[in-house]
């Protein structure tokens, strides 16, 4: 077994941003936290933290430091199991992966009611799908929002429904660049909007009309900054239809051509042992995903070659 | 001189996201556009891409880029003072370093219509303000947005103003975990929601309750998602005032204690030969954000105590 007194630590000052605060969490002293670190490197052969202010896990301490997190979880099955004296239960974490969107929209409303039932802390991480499925495989997240289906090995992947995007600007967006109406011509040249090298739907879409490149774009990383310079006027850009309905109704930002939607797929990894937390979790965020997301229908096929907006 | 050839050639892959692309758009075969790549990187004795799909800069490729963007900007300058024959001026791109609140409030209203009337578009990173800082120094990024004052080599510092954050939950979120109304000790067990390691306000903000740890908190390093995740119900937190408004107006939100707020300034970093574009920004931008910020009334002093939501 491992040394679990080294490895609470170890979290204790990831968790709490520093030796001092991990001490008095823990009801150590600060050198006593500093020598179970320093023991738990020893064993291991290489560091655990990176000694900044504040103290951040290297990429084995965010393993352990997961890994600590999950017993965590299987330990509090069995206090609900095992009668306790008191009632005064630790709140958990859990660290999860998702995409920017899906945090910037139907996340919060999904999981929040569930956090504040049951004492539920959560490490967000905003990643772009390949990068959070490599953290479920090495570990470092219980679970993670993309829209690959494949499971990494331990875990399962369960549909949550799929996000739709319109391709949206303003009105004197196109009145500029394309006055004499909507022609692929007219759109290879209006600037758009790009949300990283990973963010493809704008030149599907492109592709869908004929036009084979995109050469006039902002890049813009960030969910909600996206829709904030397609109101301003600076580009047009595929954003979630959820996240943009006050503003397609207010008659801000319009369609480009009518009709057009591509629905990105998403799907919920999480750890076969993650324990009844993150089991309950999942079954929640499932019957709630159900409600926010467009229905999966039979559009199972080729989710790996479906992209997301992540980092 | 540097081979301005090789120099484009590298910027054409980048910003078309590919070879192919970057010799269509370059008039090149595709072989020729790689040849020119590998010359420059025989050149410099180092990789400039990271071939994957789509091939990424390096650390001195990023340089590079940046440095062709100048370079483009200074030459459009000496393009408006020569007559040229044609009048399809080529669209411009700038990098520039901002912190997430920035990017999902105040930003796109402030230089949207500009990107639009220069033809400039915008490659935006987000990067908390040591990053953004330290991209500044190596010549990554032209300019930079964050909330330290003091200027990198090169550089000029304007201040831009203060963005205004107050601490906000929901009403059930308050009665759930202050049933007896505030108090100090039920903040501290009551789950806050923190942007990311380097984001202080919500310690601060107790600290000055007299609160010395917040052990309970939500990570969530969206600046969307931050709020949303108040909305829900599943934490309290700093927000831009700004970004709030609405939420506030329909009682959604509320404040913790009426009055509190915290002032982050933010200053405008920018090279000192960055061309007259980057000039023509730095002044609209200077303008335009007194509208959208507090104004900076005498709290120049101690702004390296300051924090920012960056990552």
């Amino acid at each position: 077994m491992f040394d679990y007194k080294l490895l609470s630590a170890l979290a204790g000052v990831i968790e709490h941003g520093g030796f001092e605060r991990a001490a008095v969490a823990l009801g150590l002293s600060q050198s006593a936290v500093s020598q179970r670190i320093k023991l738990l490197e020893a064993r291991i052969g290489q560091p655990v933290l990176v000694r900044a202010a504040p103290p951040a896990p290297t990429e084995v301490g965010r393993r352990l430091l997961n890994h600590v997190q999950q017993v965590r979880l299987l330990e509090r099955d069995v206090q609900g199991q095992v009668p306790t004296l008191g009632d005064d239960k630790q709140p958990e974490r859990l660290r999860v992966a998702l995409n920017a969107d899906s945090l910037a929209t139907w996340w919060a409303g999904a999981v929040g009611g569930f956090c504040s039932e049951h004492q539920l802390l959560l490490d967000l991480l905003v990643e772009d799908q390949d990068v959070g499925l490599k953290r479920m495989r090495a570990g470092e997240v219980a679970a993670c929002v993309c829209a690959t289906e494949r499971p990494v090995a331990g875990a399962r992947s369960e549909p949550l429904g799929a996000m739709r995007y319109r391709p949206l600007a303003t009105k004197p967006f196109l009145e500029r660049w394309m006055p004499g109406g909507f022609s692929p011509q007219a759109l290879a040249k209006a600037p758009a909007l790009v949300f990283g090298p990973d963010d493809f739907l704008q030149h599907r879409y492109m592709a869908a009309l004929g036009v084979s490149q995109v050469q006039v774009f902002h890049l813009c990383p960030s969910s909600e900054g996206f829709m904030r310079m397609a109101e301003a006027g600076a580009g047009w850009g595929l954003i979630p239809e959820m996240q943009a309905a006050r503003l397609i109704a207010e008659g801000v930002l319009v369609e480009l051509l009518p009709g057009y939607h591509s629905d990105v797929p998403l799907y919920w990894h999480h750890w076969r042992n993650g324990g009844q937390l993150l089991d309950a979790l999942t079954r929640h965020l499932l019957r709630e995903a159900a409600h926010a997301l467009i229905a999966p229908v039979g559009v199972r096929s080729g989710p790996h070659n479906e992209q997301q907006r992540g980092v």
